[in-house]
């Protein structure tokens, strides 16, 4: 009798090892995810990589609601992973995927979960490959955790991008408006109250970067702007690279509805998570190549360079702002969005 | 100032993406792996691989309690991600760790197990080299879970090892003794009031199979007995290799503590998990040279041979008890032991 039928949540027992655990991977995770490798069963998943570098990489999700407008924590979690490979240069391959799944979750939401990761993976052209499910007591997780990891190969002779890469005369580009993925997580949590049109912006970005990369030299050092913002972002690429790094506020774009609901929770958006957004140091000759190159995709319309990299203020970000003065934009504590992703 | 004279506790905040996070980052999770590519904390890690296939496999840790006799969830989450890998034939190189952490957790005890995974990775000789760290509020969590992916290589001229190569005539060998992981974890919840002396088996057999793979031919099926223990194990193995597999009760080796404490428990050795025996199926003529290279190990002492690959009893794996009767060893539901790893 399939899974379907029998079960509405899951139970202890589902991640017990024993045969209702295989029901919810055969009924479930196979299902959705129809990957041959997966569907081996074996303790590993064999993919072929060709010789030289790959890049690993890892990230759990927990975030809070589940679902949110323009996405879940399913799609979070494939677009987190694939995003993360994509700014080093490689080309997402394949990703696994562990669950830590809460006694008494709704198998419908499970279903829809995984599904939505399957879409994503599917839109991103990355196999989900080898994966592995645990249960824990009601009160002792919050629905699903989701961990994925996940592997990238290098076109020929591409060198990876990191984040220490950023020389003084760059010019600083951002992929898209700010803001979008921490507005719209928060404004759905129910407590709030508050109901609002902004998406969170959660994407697979590797197809915008592989053809702006494949296309145009120039790229020094390059992040994708999640939890922390662009601001924690920027702050890191100028710390790694030993550069300082010159922003215009007037240039940086920021939704109207993200602008207004940070000025009422008294949020700032360079600090809000993004989901689909890089933050890119180019050369300066050819940054309005970059910028042309991001807008042919469906999520990097509003590409812009905001500002450029600096020999002074080493170690710093500054903001001139819209009046003309300049303040230190510095590193958060991390007390602002808690499970944002 | 260090993180370690002004934290006892975790914090939101430590999964904030902010200074606080970079705090935890480098005072505990640097501080203990020390891997030259994980400081320099890209997006993703970079490592090198030759061409060709790779194995590439994850695994959730949810144990409780966290620390156990004979180990902790650190050496819980490498060894288990090594040994997926390992069973395959690949040499794992490289894993991942991603934790989820509990507001509240004691600082202490997240280094402790952290210095845990350190030494469990030294030991295995796999390098830890890309993380991610999120909290969650108490009471959302149970203290630490951990994730682990882990990419392996496979020696020149080595074929995957899966669980679908057996064929009849094959001898069945277990490592060593079954039960000790899940009984010592069980007699370690305080609920239950029990002690006894039993150490959970955890550790990494990497470098043992290693070692019999390269001395000897004839490996048609591997996998390690973790959760479900023996008897789903080689459920599994008798499926995918659409085999039969008769076991002889007299030659698995139970030790005589975990035996009385199943008794007293109602619990079923074979069904028990083990973090430090695997389960193959060799050809007979080279059976005894695999048993006695698994016993140079010290993790292979009491490796033996338990039993055939039949061709009769298809998928189904039979137990010829010390009196003479026979019992099919099922596939149980799961319901058994929960958090078990």
């Amino acid at each position: 009798m399939p899974f379907s039928k029998q079960e509405e949540t899951i139970r202890l027992a589902h991640g017990g090892g024993g045969s209702l655990t295989q029901a919810l991977v055969r009924d479930v995770f196979l299902a959705a995810f129809g990957d041959s490798e997966l569907a081996r069963l074996n303790d590993s998943a064999l993919i072929d990589v060709p010789a030289g570098r790959v890049a690993f990489t890892t990230d759990s999700f927990v975030v809070q609601p589940l679902f949110f407008p323009g996405g879940d924590i399913g799609r979070l979690a494939v677009c987190g992973t694939v995003n993360d490979l994509a700014v080093t240069g490689a080309v997402p391959v394949a990703i696994s995927a562990g669950f830590i799944l809460e006694e008494g979750l709704a198998v419908g939401d499970l279903k829809r979960i995984v599904r939505s990761m399957s879409d994503a993976a599917a839109e991103a052209g990355v196999r989900i490959v080898t994966g592995d499910t645990k249960v824990v007591q009601k009160g002792k997780g919050d629905g699903v955790f989701i961990n994925t990891a996940g592997i990238g190969v290098f076109p020929e002779g591409r060198a990876p991008v990191t984040g220490s890469g950023a020389r003084p005369g760059d010019a600083v580009i951002v992929s898209g408006p700010l803001g979008r993925h921490g507005m719209a997580v928060v404004l759905a949590r129910e407590d709030l109250g508050l109901s609002s049109g902004i998406l969170s912006d959660a994407a697979p970005l590797n197809g915008m970067i592989q053809a702006a990369l494949s296309a145009h030299p120039g790229l020094h050092a390059m992040r994708d702007a999640t939890r922390g913002g662009l601001g924690v972002v920027l702050n890191e690429i100028a710390e790694q690279s030993g550069v300082g790094i010159e922003l215009e506020e007037d240039r940086i774009p920021v939704p109207e509805d993200v602008r207004s609901a940070c000025e009422i929770l008294g949020f700032d958006a360079l600090y809000v998570a993004n989901e689909g957004v890089v933050a890119a140091c180019v050369a300066r000759e050819h940054a309005d190549a970059w910028v042309r190159a991001l807008a042919e995709s469906r999520y990097g319309k509003q590409a812009a360079v905001i500002g450029r990299v600096t020999e002074k203020s080493r170690h710093r970000v500054v903001l001139r702002t819209r009046i003309g003065s300049r303040r230190i934009v510095d590193v958060i504590s991390g007390e602002q969005l808690p499970r944002i992703c």
